[in-house]
């Protein structure tokens, strides 16, 4: 039987193998060319907007030959913000932008073979906005995907080309076709510079290109801006020259872009400035910034992102230094949260923070870019990871509290709800490095309209639009590799609550070894897997540093009790004995060296997955996937042999010879920097 | 029943990890220090050799407690050269060095558990020797395990320290322990000035420590150095002059050294002089040196390793230019025959000059150092290559005239029998680099002895004087992995009969594209595997090279029948195409990727292996083992990506998807040279 299955899958890899499909350099995303059918199109009004709308569905109509589709626009009651509703034939919303996600979703399902019989869609957050991490420069912090699209060299990053015109815009209508309708241009870590005025006439530009897509423009500010570029003395939050030259900055800005979104701050945090410099806290900071932006109805976003050199764990830090300041936020305040207490880790459980905060607007920090999962170099299908964050129960109000319902003002009324996305977007001619990595840039749009999304729809739409193939031949092995994706990166680097013992700096190699006196702790690696000879794991629970205790009851005694702590957790929160039983069966190091050793066959697994699937796929595409899953399985076993060596030496314990050995030596893994970064 | 049977290694394993035994660094090889047992000798003469002898067995006695042990030198019809029988406390010999060897017969089975009541012992060989292939500036060629033990850098060749001449003991009495009686001290590629009058004077001072253990000194001689050294205008071996050059230089030789034993001679071969320079044959050369060392007893091994830049197939031409002169040869020159036609590939048919010669005395080279099997890094038990070999049918008198019996006089009369094998032996503290490597000299001496022995009794002899443990649970699996090892290293470097598809110059990696207008052809890899969008493999049948006509009946015409060659020999002697249905039911593409890949896995099984025995070995020997068994798995791993991408792209087929994918890009492997040689 497996004989007859190889035969007939080696019949039509050779006949692939001679015809093979022309070349897709992926640049066109999930919004590949059509040969469309002639439609006819009503539509009462006409702006740039809607001319893109009317475009659209010219260029994209895949439904009956000849239809007649009115585009709609009149309030009905049970749309809401840039929601719509698709009819037979009609397209209505409440906005121009709506109208515009209705025709993207009309397109999108007569693509993928969706039925368009009614349907109500409203999105689940206002602002839906990527962060660039772009540095003015034209670097981009934690990009692995080129340099920046919006920056170049410090030289002329004020020069703008047709060129750029033509990305921006392209750039707009793939946000606006997953409704997408933010970005913030320029890095967290903000050089005060971008406030002045060449680079806001710059801004200005990029602006008006996405404007007709419906993608309002934000500014990450530096807080001590008033200072470096305004020539005060201070930038205290609550000297009136300070509050002054903000006001007329905000004033300047929108003057140039009336429909500006507003700023993003990351203050008091990792050596960036803040309002804590001049002994005020970050709410002072933040409500003078959101009293200036209000009357353009501007908001904040300010980033819970926050730690000290201090004795307490660092995952707690967040949740003790915002909590206090609950209910006195500005209403156009939102306080940005990373989903997990730590940073972006490949598992974290869900920040306490949501939940924990009862009078403020928060909003959730997704990172798109790949800092900690292969960049864009493994392919790593992130949605599952959001989503398990989404669904995850804060019991804030009991039972069902998720995170999604926290955030979306589902729960609590907010008048602004946003979630960002850290982008994985530079100048590599596919956007995001890795052809795969596409589909996270999409399915964060996808999530932020719909937070209650499962990320195999989501996965199943992305390709059937990105490969232009439907066949479940293709769809439904490529499908189940994306969704697996995650939690053999999980495996292969850090299961079982694991985490950040990646190399210092580049974020990407194994260094569970990392250890530097003349580090502050919490930036090394021995800091937060605590082996010795006794065991492993940070113990978090109320005999350790007590951050179980931020969560909400019951999950706040589950987490705290060894025997239902779930075991995705485990060593996140508890420092367990080598020979601890787990629910397997086996030993605490066993079941270790099985995830290791499972996370590098599931590559393996991945690389078959694909190669089976070359007659679907275009060639360019599909080498350069094949060569990227070949890195990723070597950088797998590289992981699973540091991890495990590395741990063997407290654990004193055999792997199990069922699995494989490593290959490596250890010694040659921490004396060789370049191996973790060789390509 | 698995989970039980880890559990229990698992408690083994950890009792070992605390308690580790002593360090052990190898350089006491098989010969390992005992605790002895009082004995008591009687022997009625007394010699150097049997002083020895005497120590030996005070030494290393491990029988009954003051036993009493006779050692009796007189004449025996049964016992032949320095054979030796073993009796109830006797043991006797017709020469010193016989006793000396039944001495060391007596005490290998003490340590092994043998019983040891009346085992009459002859050598197969008269000549029992080692080639070193040194360089007189301390370099050896094709070496492994460090400098060399005889030479040091150019500017002081000539100096001996103490230390010196007590390497060079343990090195003779190695070889006495395992039979080997001779050694050639410099390269076969020879320097002239091995014999000037300095380096003889240390050649002398070499065997006067070698000689008590009846080790004969032989050197490796330039045929022009009566123009090199001699100041002659010609090496014509006609000429009188260059005659009595020889003569002279002969006689020079054994003043200093009585007993010396012979040259061995590379001529017209590689760039090498020799009499075809002078429009003279090999018989006119080897008989000339022959007549000179004749009065002294004194031989030549001339060798039959020659090939030109001709269109004659490589492998034919030793056969083509050899066997002409047969029966013309001198009884004391012996033709020095390496085991395959081509050069110490993992896996050769046997050289037609085997059998095909029959009126010359004809002696195998084997290559004990792994110049193409992975030098000290790879795990290749060698043994079973050359039983191979030795057992091999040459027809030459009807079915059972094997290579074995062709080679040691019992076909056929030969004066002087001898079997010759490249030494793998450097100054590394356990000489041979690999742990493991040092059962290659071991079996080499195994074999030369009695060349009907099987490998794995070798293996196990070895295994447990090497490392003192005898439990069937160390022996029964290291000996199958050791037994295992050579057709591993045929699986995933060229298996089928795939040949010299090595990177050129170091012979390491993979290299299947290498090829060089420049080059001669036949250094170029694809000279010989010919892979093309039809097929692959060397067509050496009647309608090809017509090598299989070299073969006496019926293996020729078993040879050239593509239904009836052996599949381990078919790409050697056919090109076939990439559908051919092999025995297995599977398409010759695909069995060549099941072979790479099962290379690759059986050396993961050499690694669990070894790691299984961890509580048997000291932890330097283990640890050193196990390192280098990872980097034969990584470099398996390079040879089976390597060979399986490259012939894919003739094949145009896929790797069957029960396999696992290559983890590297042909492209890096092609274009980065260091990959193949990295530590």
């Amino acid at each position: 039987m497996k004989w007859i299955k190889t035969t007939l899958v080696t019949v039509i890899f050779i006949k692939v193998f001679c015809l093979s499909a022309k070349a897709d350099d992926g640049h066109q995303l999930w919004l590949k060319k059509q040969n469309p059918f002639p439609v006819n199109i009503i539509c009462a009004k006409k702006s740039p907007v809607l001319d893109i709308a009317i475009k659209e569905l010219k260029d994209g109509w895949n439904g009956t030959p000849d239809a007649t589709v009115t585009l709609q626009l009149k309030p009905v009651k049970s749309i809401k913000d840039d929601g719509f509703l698709l009819e037979n034939s009609r397209v209505s919303a409440n906005s121009e932008l709506g109208i515009l996600y209705g025709v993207y979703e009309l397109l999108r399902r007569q693509a993928t073979g969706q039925t368009v019989n009614h349907i109500l869609s409203n999105p689940s957050y206002r602002q839906r906005i990527l962060n660039h991490w772009d540095n003015l420069n034209g670097t981009v912090e934690r990009g692995y995907a080129g340099h920046s699209i919006f920056w170049r060299n410090e030289k002329d990053s004020l020069t703008i080309t047709p060129g750029d015109k033509t990305l921006w815009n392209e750039y707009a209508r793939a946000n606006a076709s997953i409704g997408i309708n933010g970005t913030v241009l320029n890095n967290v870590n903000a050089s005060p510079l971008i406030l002045t005025a060449g680079y806001l006439k710059k801004v200005k530009i990029i602006a008006d290109v996405l404007r007709p897509y419906g993608v309002k423009t934000y500014l990450s500010v530096n807080f001590s801006s008033p200072v470096k570029i305004g020539g005060l003395k201070t930038a205290d939050p609550l000297d009136p020259d300070v509050k002054r030259w903000w006001k007329e900055k905000i004033q300047e800005i929108y003057k140039l872009i009336p429909d500006f979104g507003g700023f993003l701050v990351k203050a008091n945090s990792e050596g960036q400035p803040g309002p804590q410099d001049f002994g005020r806290t970050h709410v002072d900071g933040a409500n003078m910034m959101a009293d200036a932006l209000k009357p353009y109805h501007g908001i904040v976003m300010w980033r819970a992102f926050v730690y000290s050199p201090s004795d307490q764990d660092r995952v707690m830090q967040a949740y003790s230094e915002f909590l206090p300041f609950d209910g006195q936020f500005r209403e156009n305040v939102i306080i940005q949260v990373k989903n997990g207490p730590l940073d972006f880790q490949p598992r974290e459980p869900f920040s306490p923070l949501f939940g924990g905060m009862k009078k403020t607007a928060v909003m959730p920090e997704l990172q798109i870019t790949q800092e900690y999962l292969g960049r864009s170099i493994h392919l790593v299908y992130l949605s599952p990871m959001w989503e398990e964050c989404l669904k995850s129960d804060t019991y804030q109000k009991g039972p069902g509290s998720t995170v999604a319902k926290y955030t979306d003002g589902s729960m609590q009324y907010q008048k602004y709800t946003a979630i960002a996305g850290v982008a994985n977007i530079g100048l590599d001619t596919n956007w995001c490095g890795h052809h795969f990595a596409q589909s996270n840039w999409y399915a964060f749009g996808r999530l932020a309209w719909n937070n209650n999304r499962s990320s195999a729809d989501i996965a199943e739409e992305w390709l059937k639009l990105t490969f232009h193939e439907s066949k479940s031949e293709f769809i439904n092995p490529v499908k189940s590799m994306m969704m697996n994706s995650r939690e053999a990166a999980v495996n292969y680097m850090m299961p079982l609550g694991l985490h950040h013992i990646f190399a210092e700096g580049h974020h990407y190699g194994p260094s569970p070894w990392f250890s530097d006196q003349k580090l502050r702790a919490d930036w090394t690696s021995v800091y937060y897997h605590k082996a010795d000879a006794k065991g492993i794991g940070f113990n978090r629970s109320a005999t350790g540093s007590n951050a179980v205790s931020q969560y909400h009851e019951p999950f706040s005694t589950q987490l705290n009790n060894i025997e239902t702590c779930p075991e995705i957790y485990l060593l996140w929160f508890h420092h367990l004995p080598w020979d601890y039983k787990m629910k397997s069966g086996r030993i605490l190091w066993d079941e270790l060296c099985y995830h290791y050793n499972q996370g590098l066959n599931q590559v393996r697994e991945f690389q078959k997955t694909w190669d089976l699937v070359q007659p679907y796929v275009d060639p360019q595409r599909f080498s350069e996937v094949q060569s990227k899953l070949r890195r990723q399985c070597r950088d797998a076993q590289l992981w699973k042999d540091a991890c495990l060596l590395y741990f063997q030496q407290f654990s004193q314990r055999p792997i199990p010879f069922e699995i494989e050995r490593p290959v490596h030596d250890l010694k040659y893994l921490i004396n060789t920097p370049a191996a973790d970064i060789r390509h």
